[in-house]
């Protein structure tokens, strides 16, 4: 008797897929307060530069996707490009692209590096984004999206 | 000759800081396709129920958060509680609630869990969700936000 | 004056050795009180489906095997598949299927989903083997194999 | 709509629970060939002395105890103490005792650190436990309980 | 017949230490080309900024100092302090200071710490290191030292 | 407004490169009391014999390279080789030989090897190497280099 075969957590099998080169882009932002942009950009945030954590945080994270999300295959990633910019008066975006040679895409990984990029750059802020009561009534992860995968047969 | 300060990472020292009940709320959600929520609805995921594994994920991630994030310290947390739930025809929804006795709050724990839960259901549906280019065009994380933060002396 | 060569630790080299598909699939059991058992089919446990847990945990476990045991290879695991399921009144069985493209075995990696499946199931329905002292008089996990193991030349 | 409240994963809030010293002692056996107890006694093992190397994987397992199992809090572990131990012509066993200050139990702590203790000798006696085709006939985990548990007030 | 007593690995029992305040400072340097610290003053590392990096990896470690040291206890960590720093034509520099309310001092957290942040140093400047064989002649972490231990009852 | 190209951090592609086979090889030293020396001749140390823990410990730590290391890849090691022993009256070596099939070098995964070993060698004899205020005036993890690279196409 059996979890029922619906509901069952079941891992895709990719052993007969063939090992090809693989790209995804993905793209997130959030939304700080002005005076917290500013600061960013003057290089006045207490914590360190907030971009630069943000973008080594976010490498780590793609490393980590097979023990984030428990369907995940482990991949030898050969590459986390993880862009932190501040995008316009009220937010900083972050766009990460991973490749590998792998039998599946890696648009997990590449989702999985904005998101914590994402939380590294909250985390880096919270001083200065926190309200009286310790909340946060202007910050937000805004939008987390997959924007580009490659796929391609390399030489 | 040092990285500037302004620059350098820097973890704020809590070793003064009293151990108090802290509890965060986090919240956040994913759009997906209608056809998608009806997959869920009606159990027909072929990878597993999407909301009892990202729930899991979920409160594995709160447990990763100092991992994830430089400058979080480790924190003995007491509770991770995750509710992911079909909000309407197009949204999963997801609430995260954290507790700990520490010397810092606990929202960072609690946006960690909602950001993995989320890439945990997208990662569950990616087959319903993708199109015949492998992308998602109407797949996205939309919203992370904080919802609540408690602070207390217990007993 | 090393360790003496019969004791220092030593890892297996298998840098020469060829990468073809691997499968191993173990076995294990847990004996549970018959009123355990019971609350498992009829989804009574507060903490949860014990099955559903302990299939996700064991699929993560899998993939920690390198790190678990020190003398594992680190192998790019393509599939895992954990069974969890009630064997007769007061067994639960679990069987775990680990399949790779690699230079070494992975019946380690199909025992530890296995070993760590079953410590799930024992977390979860703790509050109802436990005795009124807080042990576990009737709670046993009574045996771990290997069943099975394919070794083959894909395509 | 939810996942169902039997079904959903829940951790237990051990907030308001006080902090008290937690002991527990967990015991597990693996059955293997008289010729490779044998070559344990005699330092024969060519990966080096299994026990050694099973302690040591016992004790790291008990500190990775959270990341293995869900719904298990993080806790300050004050003390691991894994013992391997020939018992008989065809036995390996080990006993692990866990020490915390904590707010919850530690058996799971101490029946992990046995199981993946048990887990190594299985891996570092692979070699002379395999037969002809690959597979283990005579080897298997039999045993893993909890032995006991003590909760006290120090001081 | 376990190990003799003297082999046999043994963490220490802290569990009736009292938690108090610990304090340490690690030193440590590594001995680069006079080129290559050229390069890093004048941030022109490809990689990029070798001492930022290096920091937060630094950071990162102390908190994985119990997974690194199989005897280690998991700490409360309070605060990591990682300072990298260009000590003269030849050498960068670093220094840790890690603190926490804990059972047990914290040297082998900044030890670590340091560790980790000069391994980090070596891996940002490989390329411009390497000698035409690959190698690394004037490559050196030289000297890794405990500075400095505090002990207090704080309050 | 990114942060400036110089200072970004930035994992090199490593996506077209063949794959080789790839050995490296590193040394360090730790200085140690000649008595604290003499109790690991004879088997003394109280905490277990450090030459053996170290060299677990370095095969470890070879294995989480890319978690240490930000801007290193995930590398499928095919064997890792440690090495501890007693030098001269003084110091302990520690020599780890990496081999992997893979696109970039593992000078990187010795260098950890024989880091994290020498820190084990570290705690292992903390409390014979402490002086009447709990600091190592002695003490020195004193060099760490690498020895020799070798690339080669296997087969």
């Amino acid at each position: 008797m059996e979890a029922s075969p619906a509901s069952k957590p079941k891992m895709v099998d990719i052993s007969r897929k063939p090992t090809i080169y693989r790209e995804a882009t993905a793209y997130g932002r959030i939304k700080l307060r002005k005076s917290t942009i500013e600061a960013i950009k003057k290089g006045l945030v207490e914590k360190g530069d907030p971009l630069f954590v943000a973008a080594i945080a976010g490498i780590q994270a793609a490393k980590m996707t097979p023990q984030l999300l428990p369907m995940c295959h482990p991949i030898e990633i050969t590459n986390v490009d993880v862009k932190c910019f501040i995008e316009d008066d009220n937010h900083i975006g972050c766009r990460a692209k991973v490749r590998a040679m792998a039998r599946t895409g890696v648009e997990m990984e590449a989702l999985t590096a904005v998101s914590v990029a994402l939380l590294n750059i909250w985390d880096m802020v919270k001083k200065v984004e926190k309200d009286e009561h310790g909340l946060y009534p202007e910050t937000a992860i805004e939008k987390i999206i997959v924007e580009e995968k490659v796929k391609a047969e390399l030489e």
